[in-house]
């Protein structure tokens, strides 16, 4: 408020950029509801018109693979029929605080089947139609040339040989785009891979998940496809329901993974320590190998216990929701949207007092499949930001700015995007002919800042004078 | 909330159809703010690539026409210079309550020149850049296939040629699409045309509106070319800052309108009267004739006097805002978005309670140019809507049937739209297959409609044998 008529002149002033055309990173995005649903759709009409007589599924109880067309004749479904609403992926008003109803909207029609077959790297087609549709939603942000998106994908570590498979998948189909990036996610779910007898102790989890990476980084030969694609994975995030009770608690007493042979699933914290042990060694091999590190990037404070947030706060480059995150300046991609399906309704969302207070915040979608109307889910996200909560044109330029920040992006691609200086603080680290952020709104929050931490420096200070 | 679950069983069971293929009309929506702010910027820039040195401009001070190229020199800009900001189209934090400031926001660049240039249909290049962009407008209609537009054009008052010449401008510039009616609205700016002396009276400004139309009507011979173009206007609208003070009221003792001489601007209920009136006796003349009629739809309420409102309501078909409205089964479109940035927030916004009382209510944009960000603003209208107020896919397509019904299109086009029987009350009107509104919610909104009168007609009745 203080600045604002000084800050719109100066965005005036700068020639050609504005906020469509700096870069912006949907920092926070799923793969599998990464298209929207009408896009989806569309997709499976189309395959159910070109491709009705492939065959795309192994059907257990007969022992034998079904085509696209007698897979729709399983479901008693018609190509004419379908719509968005058999479809029924959006979330809406019984998702709210249903994490567990959310889930099953991950299957379109409510049918496992179709997910198998569309929205899966891993399956009877090798994962060819998840492949084409990803490429067409990045050919649309190719198109729309500033928007990028970092998809998480999954990695379970369930199997040794899981990396591979999604090097493969990634490089056969030639899934690759300037516009995005892979963090690989690791769903919270020990306790089924160790019902289904896949692993017998959570050290074998770890080694699945890291394993293989520490392989490819001494010697890449060992997985030649893996090495090619780590290339455009930029990091870690860890997932799953945070608002499900935990059992116990993380503590010098809980064994080691190796030791973890119980049925139950080890706690928040427990898996978010020994990933980030696993990154931290596997980024030193790296660094010396002269090879690009790994960012670690976990979904935090979505809802559950504080000791999410203190956990992740001390072990994560940022975090992903953080909707109940209070202070510094962790970067927080934040999705109103799918907060307001989820967890906390539109209006009370947090995001403007945290924006005011200075954190570094971003905008992200979670999942267009869900969550989104238009072909443009981002700028959708933006928008409805900017009209609920009356987001200047400075404002909505610096959480793109902050969105490339926390973007595990490589750092030419950010010298390029933000200017060369951009990690130092304060207008110092600000070029406004690429970001379009006013140097007086940067200088605003680098001495906000300082007078925080100056308060902050002088009670230690006058606390410790008292103690003498 | 009673029947949510069946009605979304019932939209699933459709064949084909959803919210994103039912017709849905954008029901308000002024043409000169129609395209987007990015949209409008490109167009600007294409044309000074391709069309630099095309006179464009007739500069009186200098007495020459300028070329494009020549224009911009003059607003010290270069191409590249150009940007949205520059353009400072949108709507912003100063345009809240003040209508003022928003009315400047019509000059590109704060420039009446570029309005001049780029969005005025009566000018030195008669229109054409306007009529170019407006095609490209509808053709992204065209190609969504399922959005449709209702455009406010100006007819002024001001000169007897008003309606030639914009008639001309619709046809020489084949400016159609079958995703496209007009609306003429005429601003209530008598002071202003009385001051620059165009017309002496009230009367006069009536007389340019209204002739020019009975002509036609009588003999279509007369102006050939406005006879063409009226095919596609359905209908009047009535515009100005309703928030502005007014002098007098409208009483038995106002002057007749050729004996309104003076300065003063009439109220807003005189205004609403005479065009009212006028259209009455045109439609009447014109269905003997066989030709179609014209709706009354002004907008009302949006701020201002209660008056203005029970104007509306015993004249008008339906209204544009209405968020002071409080009753009835008017129809009304509201626009969260323009409001949220002119007079009243969008969480305080009446819609979700209008909507829950059974009001007809549709969602429009009013003026993506000033509001939005995304290339699909009125589905990013209903976005937010659904957003934030939890809207089902039901609600939804509910508003999609109500924006058709409110609009002027031709009877044959809404019994396509709808289905045959759309005029019948209740589940008889209507065909989900076409709508994909389901009958249970069309039956609840019918019951309730129906104990509410008879909860009135009951008081009368008690009211009645009181008395007696």
């Amino acid at each position: 408020m203080l600045n604002e008529v000084q800050e719109l002149e100066s965005q005036k002033s700068v020639p050609h950029r504005d906020f469509y055309n700096v870069r912006k990173v949907d920092t926070h995005v799923h793969i599998a509801c990464g298209m929207s649903q009408k896009h989806l759709l569309r997709f499976i009409k189309r395959k159910l018109k070109t491709e009705k007589d492939v065959q795309v599924y192994y059907d257990k109880a007969k022992k034998k693979a079904l085509t696209l067309s007698e897979v729709f004749e399983s479901l008693n479904l018609t190509p004419y029929d379908l719509n968005v609403d058999t479809l029924d992926v959006h979330a809406d008003s019984k998702t709210f605080h249903r994490f567990d109803q959310f889930n099953i909207k991950f299957n379109p029609v409510g049918e496992s089947k179709l997910r198998e077959i569309f929205i899966k790297t891993n399956n009877f087609i090798e994962g060819r139609y998840f492949a084409e549709i990803i490429k067409e939603v990045a050919s649309d942000l190719e198109e729309s040339k500033y928007q990028n998106a970092e998809y998480r994908i999954s990695i379970y570590g369930r199997r040794r040989d899981e990396w591979d498979r999604l090097a493969k998948w990634g490089l056969r189909n030639k899934v690759y785009s300037d516009n995005v990036r892979w963090l690989v996610q690791v769903p919270r779910i020990y306790q089924l891979h160790h019902a289904n007898k896949f692993i017998s102790n959570f050290g074998e989890m770890l080694e699945n998940l890291f394993l293989p990476l520490f392989e490819v980084t001494m010697d890449p030969k060992s997985h030649p496809e893996l090495h090619q694609f780590l290339k455009y994975v930029s990091g870690f995030d860890s997932v799953d329901d945070e608002s499900k009770p935990e059992g116990q608690a993380f503590t010098k007493n809980t064994p080691e993974p190796t030791e973890w042979t119980g049925s139950e699933n080890p706690p928040y914290s427990y898996y978010l320590f020994y990933m980030y042990a696993n990154i931290v060694i596997l980024n030193n091999l790296r660094r010396k190998r002269g090879m690009h590190t790994f960012l670690f990037r976990p979904h935090s404070g979505e809802a559950g216990a504080v000791h999410h947030l203190v956990t992740a706060f001390l072990l994560a480059e940022n975090i992903s929701h953080g909707i109940l995150t209070e202070e510094a300046q962790i970067g927080i991609a934040i999705s109103p949207l799918a907060n307001n399906c989820l967890f906390l309704s539109y209006p009370r969302n947090p995001f403007p007092d945290f924006f005011a207070r200075g954190l570094q915040l971003s905008l992200s979608t979670d999942g267009p499949l869900q969550f989104h109307f238009t072909k443009e889910p981002l700028m959708e996200e933006y928008s409805i930001a900017a009209q609920v909560w009356k987001l200047t044109r400075c404002d909505m330029c610096e959480l793109a700015r902050n969105s490339v920040i926390m973007s595990g992006y490589e750092e030419e691609v950010k010298e390029h995007w933000l200017g060369l200086n951009w990690r130092k603080d304060g207008p110092a680290g600000n070029d406004i002919l690429r970001t379009n952020v006013p140097d007086i709104r940067m200088a605003f929050r680098y001495e906000t800042l300082c007078q925080e931490l100056q308060i902050i420096t002088n009670a230690t200070k006058i606390s410790d004078a008292l103690k003498t």
